[in-house]
């Protein structure tokens, strides 16, 4: 079986943020972290992200949510999923800078060949059911990465945050949103949302497209519960057929999806993004706080010295 | 002679769809239904429909729309053809569900190679002329396709619906949607738009990039009449060198929309799709009154029973 | 050496517009003509157009812009680059329709195998540096194709002024556009751009997608001196790895946007364009006044005789 690359680096990586880890792992032990798949219906589930206190995604989480990409491919009846999250602040956030190596080495490559990440993108993106992502609170990094690879997306005007905030830390983003954001908002916008590594929230995320719309936080449920619902009442096969022919004209082909993640391990070996990480730490990075909270505010002072 | 594919479908559907068929008969007979070609000059023409009661488009439009485009395409003179509708609360609405199968399966393909409808909509996009929808009513189905296929596209801001309703229907849409949606909207919202299935007003037309804009309806007409003049008055010849460079960045080539027409037909034949248009029959679709005015609500709710 | 094609037609240009030619030379020879390149820092430089009375573009400007971008694409500090104007009235605006033929045929073809302008556009967009236009007055033309060439585009609500007016003097663009803004705004904007030829204000802009936003004028130096500092805080090969990614999914080749300034020469050439050039000259093309100012409402008179 082939295993993730990147073994030296996050070896590396984990010995520089050791201190930190520790801290990370007693909350992880006292707390219950999963991703929760709810089937309200046969043909209408729910996948919750609840990994307290952040919803930090690590290599804890690909099996996880591995699994319930499985159960969305190949289950009969399923017709739509949501995503969305039971943490106050939080859709789905960045990756986990603090997860053991061996945690994320040993995960086999996916069945597109792709990273297990990249590889679960490009599934969900393909399987003949509609993913529906309802962002309330930061979707940056992962949790826009996961957006990004839903068919829809929708915003809580007052309390989404969009980004991809990693080059402001040195990274390249490595779960396709090169490929993605400029087809859903032209070059311009996406080279600013993926250069600019701002904090966007639900109306610009509308004006530019990277939502389908933002709502009003008060009508975002019931909005996304009534949409899920109708499409659920659908045919199986027109969703799927009618879907299949959208991926021609708007797939990015996993070909081209594939050297983001090469890109963002490369930039994660460099001294100059291990020194950004390093600082972003030192304030508070991956603690609930004011870091995590206006990551795309602190991005912008690392370079600053 | 290459006939369209489909004849089995259309003989076995007209067959259910009898009774209904008997009246919509009657109206046909009893009214006069033609797509008008006006030449307002020699450069500027104007297309309108008037189907009464609801401009369905059926096989008995095919030649008449087929010869209006050969002229488009031909004409040494004309720089700009605006289409529109003569018939209240209606742009152009979907395909004839109780046609007569001869008179569909009797159409020869296109020029292109493709089906009469699609191969009709791929020449209006690459007609060295400026095509304009004046979208007042609902533009739902063909209704929209046209509008897709079309260069421009002008909203009435109160009075427009758009949509692609036929998933609703458990129908896969076959004039082109699913390769020109995305192109224009992206592929989030171009999915909302295919496989939600809703009524989309002008203004929401507008945020998506369904429509170029939508304007306040007492606005439209004039505003569609000053730049068809506008464009009528440069040269020919830049007009259409210019297209023809855009369509190069643009345009999905014709393999890419092929499949849709199969797609729609596979999804006309299943038994599932079969009975959701019957009770759209039974609810009084193809007559005028709150099926038609409001499709995007009534698909929504044949899947529960 | 190879140099760039036309040669013929330039000459039947000049000579044409011989008496116009004289009172620009004096206008060109009494002021200070230059294209200004300001590092602020090493990493955040300023490009500035100083071409009085009407930035206009020519070949004299072609040598002084590509030093500048060679510098852009060869220096190892520098991040970002703003393009502003300090003329009033103009970001940047259409090509140099007086110019000596000599000039313009004398100029070799570039690094890409383009045509000169195209080359240097082509350039600009992958370089690995983040490229902002900051639009205040009009970006016509030339001004435009560069703004599009830009990775950034942010504009002034009051003052700026987007168009591709070519084709409402028989021309076709030839600096890019037909590749360009269909990927910014979709075909349909985009074909309203290129043959409507109107003047856009910067609202619309931001509605089309023609810019990333439109800024109160007060506003806009402040927004794009602090977004152009972020920038050149962040790590350089962050940004480059990530623009190169964007570039897969986004930027048009050499081979799509080399036959636009084929497409340019061809339509220069043809008397029809020549007597609408003529007659925009007559009115007072290329001369502070009214003409320069509402360049889409002229452009919109000429064929109307």
């Amino acid at each position: 079986m082939r295993t993730a690359a990147g073994a030296e680096i996050f070896i590396r990586h984990s010995v520089l943020y050791d201190s930190h880890f520790q801290g990370a792992q007693i909350n992880k032990s006292t707390t219950t972290r999963q991703i929760r798949l709810e089937r309200r219906s046969p043909s209408h589930w729910r996948v919750t992200f609840d990994l307290p206190p952040l919803n930090i995604f690590g290599p804890h989480e690909v099996p996880k949510l591995e699994t319930i990409i499985k159960s969305i491919e190949t289950d009969e009846r399923v017709k739509v999923v949501v995503f969305d999250s039971v943490i106050e602040g939080v859709f789905l956030t960045h990756y986990d800078f603090l997860a053991k190596l061996e945690e994320t080495t040993s995960l086999p490559l996916g069945a597109t060949g792709l990273q297990p990440l990249p590889d679960m993108l490009a599934r969900l993106s393909r399987a003949p059911v509609v993913s529906i992502a309802s962002i309330r609170g930061r979707a940056t990094g992962v949790g826009s990465e996961l957006a990004l690879a839903s068919d829809l997306r929708f915003a809580s005007r007052e309390k989404a945050i969009l980004s991809q905030w990693e080059v402001g830390a040195g990274l390249v983003p490595g779960g396709g949103p090169m490929a993605r954001l400029p087809r859903l908002m032209g070059r311009g916008r996406a080279l600013e949302v993926l250069l600019g590594a701002h904090d966007i929230d639900g109306d610009l995320a509308q004006l530019y497209g990277y939502v389908n719309r933002s709502l009003p936080d008060s009508e975002l449920d019931g909005f996304v519960d009534a949409l899920a619902m109708r499409i659920a009442s659908f045919d199986k096969l027109a969703i799927a057929d009618t879907k299949r022919l959208v991926d021609i004209a708007s797939l990015p082909s996993d070909a081209e999806i594939e050297p983001e993640w090469g890109a963002f391990i490369t930039s994660l070996q460099r001294p100059a993004t291990q020194a950004r990480i390093n600082k972003l730490m030192e304030l508070g990075f991956h603690k609930p706080g004011d870091v995590e909270t206006r990551l795309g505010h602190y991005v912008g002072q690392l370079g600053n010295q």
